[in-house]
């Protein structure tokens, strides 16, 4: 048998959305706005700085980073945050790979609730974490009590929560992090709650961030990434907030000088255009709240979402829609429960052209759905 | 207990040298010779482009820079390297890890041949795969017929092999490779063979790569870095040579979008450097062997070396040694069996620091070695 990899991944298709060259590309939930010529320069010349030292390897502690990005977190809570409460990896799925070596592996399990992002039970895999599965209610809501109670019952050494939840859109509501922390909290040793807000920056007006809870669980883990509002996809760089003693132990796994110089100086130049980066962010909930509207007023059924993206459907053979929409050049996702799409928010003009071949598919389509 | 950090990893340090700021540092065998500012500029402008299209996800295949990797590799074979058998990640460290997901893990071990790199019982501690531990002889060379038994004996999934090795400088010849490749193979299923060139470039006149041996072997890895010979350390990027099948195995466990646009773009602009940053090597094995020469004349031990750094000792109080050339401003590594220091190869000015540094510390410490 060659290659002799382990049995268990024997035939499995690596993760990751067809990346094709299409004019409207709505698929991977990245912001449509690049960054100004004058965020550009910036982290070029970062890159220049740190690349006269690239003969050195980068700080392992990555402190002005992390100091930046505790800068940034603490704009969400009126707690502020520590430098030593925050960790930055190569994107947060390397943050949620270094909380599973640490806190998962053989004979412990970890926990989220489907339909959710399609990464995690990979996470656990690669890390031999056990994958336990519930669900979430028809709207993509959770039933707390339900769910508290499969916390209580399977003990799971990490909870995975993203709110707003991927591919569905559905914000927490603060009392779940309450409840599930709580659970959570209750088992020896106790589990931790991954609070995902990859997507927290498009939150609806008065919906919180789990960050205001960080002095009230100590076994929670707020994680956030610069791929998406952020509009930073190609920097690669996620982290988290938590206890200063979590960050400790991710330490022990993590590989040394795991985030390069060139890493760390375009991340802080990025970070000092903030303002023109996230620029963009109300632009898109609003257009977000268009295209819902839209699609509900084609008869079609629209997950609430609190991100840069919106679930639709559903349609009896969905591959087929998403096949029709890549031929009139509209890139989507097909991800999620059965018979349900995801686009991610455009431009304007990249939403019309959605609004436009999608009509174009649903009259071809008729009787769908 | 809090933090519920796996039971194994409770109390353990995260690896690292110390990173102190003295005048001369000799510990982590990076190469003295920092890029010329057209290197530098070239690395900025190749960013800048990257930037600009910050807001999208990287290519996950990083086809252009495994191209570069390919046709830089195929300089140390007759036989050509194709870019389906290259893989680069950030830094070997992570080559190592995402080679030891696909092929190690529960039920399966990796074994070494001691005193060698200190992180590979990490990346396997990492993926939950048996370590087991082999001897070198006292001159850390490998006696090849017990290797082998010992390879039959326990069947490991993965064998590691640096060449040459770290923390000794002692490369492998290539009937070594053949030896271990043919015993890994005769297992079902097959064990690889991954051997660790991350000092490859530095080996002396007429030591081949094990590159060569590729078409002969399909169950042989060999791993690169340019942290080293490539002087870009702080650009993390280390890759592998092998079976285009070994490369499809390891994209089943990689995480998507694992080597940002930036270090894609920073290391394709090095490559086209390779000129210069290689430009330094023969220096750096001329002041390698005047090192060597130079210590056995102090009367010291000191292993062969084909790297750019060299192992002398042995001192009774080693952790005094290296304490006393630290207070003399000299940053060395105490590392490898007992009694023995690491000093990589700097600058002349450099290696005359540290050859007066011991000097004094020799004299005062005087009866030993």
């Amino acid at each position: 048998m060659f290659p002799p990899i382990r049995e268990e991944l024997r035939g499995l298709e690596p993760y990751g959305a067809p990346q094709l060259d299409v004019p409207v590309q709505l698929n991977t939930n990245e912001n449509p706005y690049g960054p100004s010529e004058a965020c550009v320069a910036d982290i070029a010349a970062s890159v220049a700085e740190a690349a006269r030292g690239l003969h050195r390897y980068p700080d392992r502690e990555h402190v002005a980073l992390r100091t930046a990005l505790a800068d940034y977190l603490a704009r969400d809570t009126p707690h502020g945050i520590a430098v030593e409460q925050v960790w930055a990896a190569n994107g947060s799925n390397e943050v949620m790979l270094q909380l599973l070596q640490a806190f998962g592996g053989p004979g412990r399990s970890a926990l989220s609730f489907a339909p959710t992002y399609s990464m995690y039970p990979e996470y656990a895999r690669d890390t031999s974490t056990t994958w336990v599965q519930g669900r979430r209610e028809g709207d993509f809501s959770l039933d707390l009590q339900a769910a508290a109670a499969l916390v209580r019952e399977h003990r799971p050494s990490v909870v995975l929560l993203p709110s707003p939840n991927n591919p569905t859109g559905t914000a927490l509501p603060p009392e779940a992090v309450t409840v599930l922390c709580e659970a959570a909290a209750s088992s020896e040793p106790q589990g931790l709650v991954v609070v995902d807000e990859a997507y927290g920056e498009f939150r609806r007006e008065g919906v919180p961030s789990a960050l205001e809870l960080l002095p009230v669980h100590r076994n929670l883990v707020v994680t956030r990434t610069m791929s998406k509002a952020f509009a930073a996809a190609g920097l690669r760089l996620g982290y988290l907030a938590a206890d200063p003693a979590i960050c400790d132990a991710i330490r022990v796994v993590r590989l040394p000088y795991h985030l390069s110089a060139v890493t760390q100086a375009a991340a802080l130049a990025a970070l000092r255009h903030a303002p023109e980066l996230l620029g963009k962010v109300d632009e898109l909930r609003g257009e977000r709240d268009r295209t819902v509207s839209w699609l509900r007023e084609q008869g079609l059924q629209v997950a609430d979402s609190d991100a840069n993206f919106a679930l639709f459907g559903t349609f009896a053979d969905r591959h087929a829609v998403w096949q029709d929409l890549l031929e009139r050049g509209v890139l989507v996702r097909e991800v999620g429960p059965a018979g349900w799409l995801r686009v991610s928010i455009g431009t304007p003009a990249e939403m019309a052209a959605f609004r436009q071949a999608l009509s174009d598919v649903l009259v071809r389509e008729e009787g769908q759905p």
